[in-house]
């Protein structure tokens, strides 16, 4: 018999969910992809580089095309737009975007809910002008790049609004493009979610040698629009001119047409689903109705909160969880611990875990260890700075969370201390951690042992 | 009331020792260092590199001086050897090799065994002619960079006996001082120690690459000694010109002197000691005498045997450990999961857990799985490929070993491969670790995340 499957968004959850479950039944699966936009399954992750030239064509970001997708038996539609779940008649309701006219109804067995994040919009960006970008899709990106080489005006100034780990790509990618750049931060750090105070220091500063002008604690009055295009970013200091504005100000999933049918949403705004990625309703996990992706909320493993963390790498694993089990098989996705790496310039930041504001408001009383060492062994060619930052809680000595700001061969290190956090490891037991040693790769104490030294010496003194 | 040390052996294992307990104990604590060679606490790791030039100096391998040490407080006493130790009298017997003449006998409270290992040497090499090295001390190192700057004769032609990584470090060097290189090793393939055969042939390809003669299966029967100097290796196939031979055949134990005390040994020809590194003597651990470094087995917490493990990072945890429980603290050492990492010239090699004649010899049964992948995303500039192999308990799926062979930014991933093995995972739950990723770091799956895949689904179909 053959199951009927509809897919609404075609990027990384979605497809990823078509075409793990393709794979287990075959012949017996007819799918059907919804896609917005003009692309499939491609990263979103790498648009800074792309806009930046480190990424040359757009179409090395596409990792599986709409026609690859369609060879493999999976009927993909683009620029078609669900605009309706009906869950009683089992059926969705789109329309195409390109040919606009009646509605097309495509009834399902099974349903993939997969439609993404969409950009948070303060009041002042409601009503944007041209020259206003989120960085959220791939078309944005093409949108971006049009801009930037426009025939009819110079682009010479951005505005970065948001100085989260998008808008300190993005700024990066306008200094590579020639632009003179400023990045507006509301909170008194750039990337206050990602790291700690002090570890954001170091990020600051790192952003300001690249020639980036970083402004903290700024607030944003409105955009300064004329003749249909942004002239400018208004605040209380002055209005700053812009010939390009883009909105890094975070995302929230895309949830909207879940709420018209009636499921409900978690605190975080976004789908809530079992362990299988089956979407739960008032009454618990609806039969045959999916998510995954950016539009799902998830468990933090040691918070044990809530929480949306918009990421490509959960957005797969959680769409071929769905598709395993669509397919028949066993998977689960059981909940994330924060991990991020990212790339300033020649800086590099990874975290893991909990930061001491999020160990707080979790309820944990902890210690913190901060080290200094290297890459690889100090006498050896290349060996590059790395602070390290444990966070361990008080008298267990778990590991409650860790972050990473260095030079080469810095933010990877994350890993290990990842797959500690994960294992509820103490930061006791990691000093004896048999991680790999030789003078290109290490110091003879790696720095993750050197931190967990440290952090353990501040457990025992904490008592 | 003063605690009196004395510590055999002035390397990584003693002075970590004397180090720690002198951090605790501070002025209550009388240690003195008997030291055969002319340096303390310098890296063995780093000769090679030292050797082949890509570190110009020889006191940058030093972590700490001897002067260092002794403003530390810790009499340090080189080119003294050991020769005695009488544990009823708690004391050791030591003479000077710089100023023949007395023996010096030390009393003891506690005592750290610290020797080190020495060369295994085949009967062929028992006599040595001029230009035949091993690679274990500085002292060695120092000795070999004599030879080939000599002005007495051209230094051209190299053989290294021994394809492990020493030997594979070593043959690297010598290319890079410009020599004809022939690397001979006994076994099929090279690293065979470290790596499993389809792994090896990978390393074999990139030695020979750079110019390197490797001759496996290879057979030595001695050497071509004339004028007091090594002229050729000489093997069934013929003798192979040589102006200089490198013994890379591997180390044992350095025990003679602690055998002589009476001094039980375990299998593996090295000091068995206690979780906190106390000797253990036949009625058990023997209060007040340690042990630490390359002269002591552990146990491999995978295969759950007594191990030698000679590397550095070890000893320093170990001598650390000893220290601390000297110095009244608590601490640990629970053996290792035999992770190893090393450079072939741009290949990186590394590995972790038990390779799979390790795992059969050990008796579990398992199931392989190899994946190729790259160490970014595939479009971002520099992404550089690799192969990942994991080895997972058949049933259970229990994460046994991993190997990584690829180009830059590819042997440390084996650090969260080691700590998943350190934390008993399964390949299945290894699918949803939270690694880092964005695109100057990983692909969107990470290699190490592609090779849980595939191991698992290996599980699955091995039933």
């Amino acid at each position: 018999m053959t199951t009927k499957l509809v897919v609404i968004g075609g990027d990384a959850g979605g497809m990823s969910a078509a075409s793990q479950a393709r794979k287990l039944l075959k012949d017996d699966l007819d799918a059907v992809v919804f896609e917005r936009g003009h692309f499939t399954s491609y990263s979103a992750c790498g648009i800074p580089y792309w806009i930046g030239g480190a990424v040359t064509d757009r179409d090395a970001l596409i990792a599986r095309t709409p026609a690859e997708h369609r060879a493999n038996g999976i009927d993909v539609r683009l620029r078609h737009e669900v605009v309706g779940i009906d869950l009683d008649r089992r059926e969705v309701v789109a329309r195409s975007l390109s040919s606009p006219g009646g509605e097309i109804r495509e009834s399902f067995d099974q349903l993939v809910y997969a439609t993404g994040a969409v950009p948070v919009t303060p009041p002042w960006a409601r009503e944007r002008g041209a020259g206003v970008f989120g960085v959220q899709t791939l078309d944005d990106g093409a949108a971006i790049h049009a801009w930037l080489d426009s025939a009819d005006f110079e682009v010479r100034r951005a505005v970065v609004i948001g100085g989260g780990y998008i808008g300190v790509e993005m700024a990066e990618a306008m200094v590579q493009r020639g632009l003179q750049v400023t990045l507006l931060e509301k909170s008194p750090q750039p990337m206050r979610a990602t790291v700690d105070p002090d570890m954001g220091a170091l990020v600051h500063e790192a952003i300001e040698k690249q020639g980036i002008d970083v402004r903290t604690d700024a607030h944003v009055d409105g955009l300064d629009l004329r003749d249909g295009r942004v002239r400018g970013v208004v605040t209380p200091a002055g209005t700053l001119a812009a010939d390009i504005v883009v909105l890094g100000i975070g995302v929230r999933p895309n949830t909207a047409l879940a709420e018209r049918a009636g499921l409900p949403l978690g605190p975080t705004g976004g789908l809530v689903t079992d362990l299988r990625m089956r979407v739960c309703g008032d009454d618990g996990p609806i039969d045959g109705v999916w998510a995954a992706g950016d539009c799902v909320q998830t468990i933090h493993r040691i918070s044990k909160r809530a929480v949306h963390v918009p990421l490509g790498t959960h957005a797969n694993k959680q769409g071929r969880v769905a598709g395993i089990n669509i397919g028949g098989g066993y998977a689960t996705f059981p909940g994330v611990i924060g991990t991020a790496v990212t790339k300033v310039c020649e800086l590099e930041v990874a975290r893991t875990g909990l930061t001491s504001a999020e160990a707080e408001a979790a309820g944990y009383a902890f210690v913190t260890a901060s080290v200094e060492s290297t890459s690889r062994a100090g006498y050896y060619p290349g060996a590059a700075p790395m602070t390290i930052k444990l966070i361990a809680e008080k008298r267990t000595g778990l590991l409650l969370g860790a972050q990473i700001v260095g030079r080469s061969e810095a933010a990877k290190r994350i890993d290990s201390l990842a797959v500690a956090v994960w294992n509820r490891m103490t930061v006791e037991e990691m000093t004896a951690l048999d991680l790999g040693y030789a003078p290109p790769f290490a110091p003879v104490w790696d720095p993750v042992l050197i931190a967990a030294r440290k952090a353990t010496d501040a457990v025992h003194a904490a008592g």
